[in-house]
């Protein structure tokens, strides 16, 4: 039997830096950082936990099902990111508002993009409703002004909303939704100022019926995310500001599954009763920091 | 603005307790301690780079690709996890034979499963061919002992083999070759013998049309495996083992882009030449420890 005289892995701890070293040649430095560091992780936590056979044929499974579990209706990817905080860091890290040593104090805090928002939705008129067809609930009115850095309002600014139904659904997880209800693309005014109405939106759980809804429960995990809406505040010179909006008193607040409040995306939701009908109004405001106008890809269609 | 009492993520390093908070009442301990060791890997990886926005996006979306590219004749899944070393660390931590402090320095070091094998392989006779159809090539006769622990041979084990063609095609990959051609189990006889007819396998590349192609490319990485056979021998009582032997002298014996090889497992093939033409032989024993007799899910049905 012939040994070669270069050195063969005899030992766990003795593959990756064989790994490393045959990664070590990635011409776009970046990425040779980031493998380096993912791979150096990957195996100390399989060396940590001492991961058995079973155990990497069971993540193998979940990997290819949550991949191809992803499609039009849902992105079980995302949502797996999301579920373990991964979505949340990402944007925590990558938008300085949220840090408490942050020297744009004004900055509006960002929150993960979510597995719902698509692109191209209707392009409204202030004032509009985003509640089309016959969509039941109590009617909400959102307003706010967009501002810089410096304070100073950002006319023509774009406001890109959207948001579950009153029963907890995107339209495009419920066929009896029209298709971009609760979505709409608003301008600012001179003023900056933005208006849109709307219905109030229900807390609602997270897919539950793919690979992640399983790994919830294995966890005895409740998948209910707090009413939210979502924002996308975007202007040419400024970093797309991604962001959710929380309502004040939902009893999921401290226990989002996926981790996406912070104490600042809390808005405060008002109502009152007028004729024996519930009306609600949201006041909030949006300070963007000067940056790349990039904007994620759809995770949907 | 209402805040909650309750603590809200404030920073990224903020986020990882919460995680793992929530995972806390997971009632399967294993699954929680795996859990709880991942999560807090990934966020270290992602706080050591500072992973941005569209990395995370490039991350989600390979991550997307690998699942939805596995299929009948490919698993990408399993080959992201081979390339990064992962398989062939779990294979090494899970088979202490291949430990240099191995109490049983007789047992044969396993080797990654790799995402080729198919279950029920034909049941052979000793002395078989498995060169179906009119598969050409270097005539090779493999044959060799399967024994215990204590030295003693091992009759009617299971030697299940499957290899490359020549061109360094699977059958499976391959629409020239037939069904389960280079593929076939093989029962030891009353003195621990199995014995079998083939034709030399080539090296070949991994699939590199997939996602997994595209990231070997960006690390200027090559893709070929040196050629090697594989074998998943088993008995009851006994330890399934999973290993590959590789030919001696194969150029790409110490870059294998898998990381499989381990010095013990490069196989002794002799070659001469009869009339004119080429013929191989290969004998290479077996040592099976006591254990449970699990077999693995097959990668491609």
């Amino acid at each position: 039997m012939s040994s070669p005289s270069i050195a063969l892995p005899t030992t766990p701890e003795s593959i990756l830096p064989l790994v490393i070293q045959a990664m070590s040649r990635t011409p776009d430095v970046r990425l040779r950082e980031l493998m380096a560091s993912l791979t150096s992780h990957l195996h100390a936590f399989i060396l940590e936990t001492q991961v058995t056979e079973e155990e990497f044929e069971r993540a193998v499974k979940f990997l290819i099902d949550i991949g191809q579990a992803t499609g039009e209706k849902t992105n079980e990817v995302i949502l797996a990111a999301d579920l373990l905080g991964v979505s949340s860091l990402v944007a925590v890290l990558n938008n300085p508002a949220n840090h408490p040593d942050a020297q744009d104090e004004a900055a509006s805090h960002a929150a993960l993009l979510g597995p719902f928002w698509r692109a191209n939705a209707p392009v409204c008129q202030s004032g509009d409703s985003i509640a089309r067809g016959n969509t039941q609930g109590v009617p909400l009115e959102v307003r706010g002004v967009v501002y810089d850095k410096h304070g100073k309002p950002l006319a023509n600014a774009t406001v890109d909303v959207w948001h579950a139904s009153p029963v907890g659904l995107y339209e495009n997880q419920d066929d009896a939704q029209e298709n971009m209800n609760l979505r709409g693309r608003f301008k600012t005014d001179a003023q900056g100022a933005y208006f849109f109405k709307t219905v109030r939106p229900a807390g609602y759980p997270v897919p539950t019926n793919g690979p992640c809804g399983d790994l919830l429960r294995a966890q005895l995990r409740h998948p209910n995310r707090p009413a939210h809406l979502h924002f996308m505040v975007s202007t040419p010179g400024h970093k797309v500001l991604i962001t959710q909006v929380f309502a004040d008193g939902d009893e999921n607040l401290t226990s989002d599954p996926v981790f996406g409040v912070t104490a600042p995306l809390v808005g405060n939701f008002e109502e009152r009763t007028v004729n024996g009908q519930r009306q609600a109004s949201l006041t909030h405001d949006f300070h963007l920091v000067e940056g790349e106008m990039t904007f994620p890809h759809p995770p949907i269609p």
